[in-house]
């Protein structure tokens, strides 16, 4: 008998109800105070309350429903040694990509700038470029990054990426860990998709900023902790930067006094860019669970280390 | 020697070293004013004021810079059997492309919607959807609409074509005159990139727009007598449509006082979808001058009976 807990926030019983569709052999609980003394090899969590999976008996394996998993491993809730499995679903992955083009694409066509002259009835025509007139930078070549970039890139911007490896990503111009400076020199776009390590944290800093071209845009999908947040609103305040798309903060919500909230030349997301869409989350994890059981390798098993 | 008179508003003498150079055997001039007696068999022209084609003498081919020429049609300045030949260069579909393309994904991921909620500093995440839950029915399967749905096909929206002829897009379902209902029943996003002629005048009417689904997004980048303002208006404010971008629009500028201006669902640019690009417009336009020399069949002549 395959034991399942989910010990996520939000619908529970939802998640549930797929996983006894895709593991009708499985039996799932929904509350990880009340799952019995048999062993649960599998639990399922976000960004669990303190002691709620040393509560669940005879866990093996830590099912994250989130990409980003810094908070489980900063937290010191997961024994070392018991492996953590991150969500990489094409869903995430998808949703990311439309959110990463639509900020672009945006920006690009100066769909803000009619829309905050609208009011004056101003017929005020921009000289507008084509797309292989700008260059976009990606920082992050993973799950994320990868297809973003290459969807960047078949639209016709000169597309770049930076990345730890440096691996080479379809219609990009690639870059490794220390040719940072490079990467960035002279984009018009930035593009952050990087996992949030203790290498990645504050990255995007005042230096970094200052490579930018001038009247740069700065799209922030991954985690707000990537981002020295004065040294963004100097260069948003000095003309460094025009522009800042963040859907990812320190603080989530973004607390209501925040600065962010009230900068002009700030567009605010409620971390919407790449939600968990349930369907092909609990797919992915069920098809890890089935490797799991019959002995092979799961896929997408955080890397301590590394960080992601 | 080839004679060739620039005709057009805006940058002649920009025009005239682009072509000196894609052409070093021909004479270009520069003022219709002032052709002297020989015959000038081309002539470039946008809207060109009442009179000015008749004014140069020789004229065998009317050479628009645009991709419309209903003006041109209407005007009856060109002589019956004169060939005009309508802009059609890379450029110009590249930039509606990726101007289709920036509008749909800002309202697929509701951009302009957290920003105007912003100066609340309200963390209000909207359930987000992916390309493939959403339908889009492009109207016009030409030089401008074939290329755009394909794209938004690529990006993963269900995308519907609507055409007179019917024709296959790549990654399309297609419709033909007699299916404009089926085409558009249900659409989220209704584009329009027709040719303005007789039969698509005033084709985005009320029972069009009444069989979109509710809260659908129209994108017009095509031409303003397309539209039935006040039917889209009346569309508006019922709610059946809950935004309308329009780039183009009857009278251009569009007047101070025109409620499009001021309605809170209506973002108006202008006339900034497509702009010619002059390196390849010039490019284009001598291709067919050469073609015209040879004695061989210029591309994308206007066919006057179809008008476009």
């Amino acid at each position: 008998m395959i034991r399942i807990c989910i010990a996520s926030k939000g619908d529970r019983e939802g998640l549930a109800r797929m996983f006894r569709q895709e593991l009708p052999e499985a039996e799932v609980l929904t509350d990880p105070a009340a799952t019995g003394d048999a062993p649960v090899p599998y639990i399922v969590v976000g960004r669990p309350d303190p002691g709620t999976i040393a509560s669940v008996p005879g866990v093996e394996v830590v099912l994250s429903l989130n990409a980003g998993v810094e908070h489980l491993l900063a937290s010191g809730e997961v024994p070392d040694g018991m492996p953590i499995v991150r969500m990489v679903d094409d869903g995430l992955a998808r949703g990311m990509t439309e959110w990463v083009l639509a900020q672009v694409m945006a920006w690009h066509r100066n769909i803000l700038h009619y829309h905050r002259i609208q009011p004056e009835a101003r017929w005020a025509p921009e000289r507008e470029r084509l797309a292989d007139e700008r260059t976009i930078c990606v920082l992050g070549a993973g799950a994320l990054g990868t297809p973003a970039a290459r969807a960047l890139a078949a639209l016709g911007f000169m597309t770049r990426v930076w990345s730890r490896s440096g691996g080479a990503v379809e219609g990009c111009e690639a870059f490794g860990a220390e040719a940072l400076g490079e990467a960035v020199a002279g984009a018009d776009v930035l593009v952050n998709l990087l996992p949030l390590t203790e290498a990645t944290r504050d990255i995007v800093d005042a230096a970094l900023l200052a490579r930018l071209a001038p009247g740069a845009f700065f799209v922030n999908g991954a985690r707000g902790a990537h981002v020295v947040d004065a040294d963004l609103i100097a260069a948003l305040d000095s003309g460094r930067l025009s522009c800042a798309a963040l859907d990812v903060f320190r603080t989530e919500p973004l607390p209501k006094d925040d600065p962010l909230w009230r900068h002009p030349n700030v567009l605010v997301s409620p971390h919407v860019a790449a939600p968990t869409h349930p369907g092909p989350a609990v797919a992915e994890m069920a098809a890890n669970i089935r490797r799991h059981q019959a002995g092979e390798p799961m896929h997408n098993v955080v890397d301590r280390a590394a960080g992601y």
